[in-house]
């Protein structure tokens, strides 16, 4: 959680994520950072409950970002409700990260090793793609 | 919305996308059905009420998919509590869509043509790729 803010976004950006796994220190996985909560701290308060202001603003939105971002912690970026990410071990079929899915309305779930710690994420993209990409 | 289900599976595999955005017989953007609505119908109810039971499943999940899918269309997809999406015309700033979808916590919105209609598509992922993606 004292990851920083902009690495995080550095990572939905890159990775091609819809959020993140947030852990704790023991590399448990503890909630689900949604990209859009990332997205609140990035952008001024005052574009947010005026979009049509940031049109204005001459100033380039990367530059924006990362003074926004800057000195910022992914603790921050919390949602008031966190929830806790669905997970699955890794004997988990694809049918039941999809029902996990379907049920929880995550688009993605934890997956972790036998003593309980983060050993990947699996996206909606990307299991809808194994599922449907090839040949269907 | 009379798309059938399984091709906006396949548009949600294929293309990248957190969810779609669903228009009205005039092209205008009506509603977002987020992917795992989608999912929702294509996992057999049981296997929502307990994931674990789908792992017991003889059958590939692109079998299961394609039969719960089969003659639905994304009609039946809908939410009970459908969202408006979060709409720009062609001017938008990244800034601009990026404050649209922290306010209204969606990573996804319509860009339309000045007659109203969805001229296309801009994800978190895409916004963020452009914003942060570049040297940064």
């Amino acid at each position: 959680m004292a990851t920083a803010a902009i690495d995080a976004a550095r990572i939905l950006a890159g990775g091609d994520l819809p959020g993140l796994i947030v852990v704790n220190d023991a590399g448990k996985p503890l909630l689900v950072l949604p990209g859009t909560q990332v997205l609140r701290l990035a952008v001024p308060s005052y574009c947010q409950d005026d979009p049509t202001l940031a049109r204005v603003i001459d100033e380039a939105a990367a530059d924006v970002f990362f003074r926004e971002l800057d000195g910022r912690t992914v603790q921050e970026c919390l949602p008031d409700e966190p929830k806790e990410p669905p997970v699955v071990d890794g004997r988990a079929t694809a049918l039941e990260m999809a029902a996990l899915m379907a049920r929880t309305r995550s688009p993605l779930v934890a997956v972790t090793n036998p003593d309980g710690t983060l050993a990947g994420v699996v996206t909606m993209h990307a299991l809808l793609d194994r599922i449907l990409g090839d040949g269907a």
